[in-house]
């Protein structure tokens, strides 16, 4: 399912999602929706280019779940927390995200196969 | 990573998570472990068999995300929506989660791939 109207629609009808901003990047090579539950977000990715990093996650596994994001106070101690805990940092730094925060990746093969973001919030 | 003692270990050091039940069931060949974090619950599950729903799910997959549960005010409004929606439900009927709540699974071939639960709360 890469038609992202199609899977917002979907998300409004079928888990009472609410969308909130829509954005796209051709760095990343990525168009996101961002989507409020009452106790959370859903982002809703399509890959723009099959070379992008969901492009190549989609041709791999299909589509599906594709990370877990923890909302942060303090993005640098939760990298400094996590390295502690033996987790590999995939960004060692902050970087600015495609929703204007703070955010950091945690390599997959460090945390049980789950690709892991901390989002300063 | 099937440890559950190791997993729910690192979820407490590299994510601030604290350890809720921790509960096992023959029928679904399951153990697993409830944690809260500031803004949701992850639950870490371990199968006890390689013939059950995980097991085969590991065995096909790997470790990573398994599904996504939506907490809902009333179960059989959120079953009625989301076959309205167009989505297929795993469990037309509520049944009892392992945790003590209903709850009921929609299929990921109609949910852009993503194993889908809600849990009546």
């Amino acid at each position: 399912m890469v038609d992202l109207d199609a899977s917002i629609d979907l998300y409004e009808r079928a888990f009472g999602a609410r969308l909130g901003a829509r954005t796209s990047s051709d760095t990343e090579g990525l168009e996101a929706a961002f989507l409020r539950t009452d106790s959370g977000e859903i982002e809703l990715m399509r890959p723009t280019r099959d070379d992008s990093p969901v492009g190549k996650f989609l041709a791999r596994r299909g589509p599906g779940l594709h990370h877990v994001a923890y909302g942060v106070d303090d993005i640098r101690q939760a990298i400094d927390a996590a390295r502690a805990a033996g987790l590999e940092l995939i960004d060692a730094e902050p970087r600015l995200g495609m929703h204007g925060s703070l955010i950091a990746f945690v390599h997959p093969r460090s945390a049980g196969g789950v690709l892991t973001e901390f989002v300063q919030v």
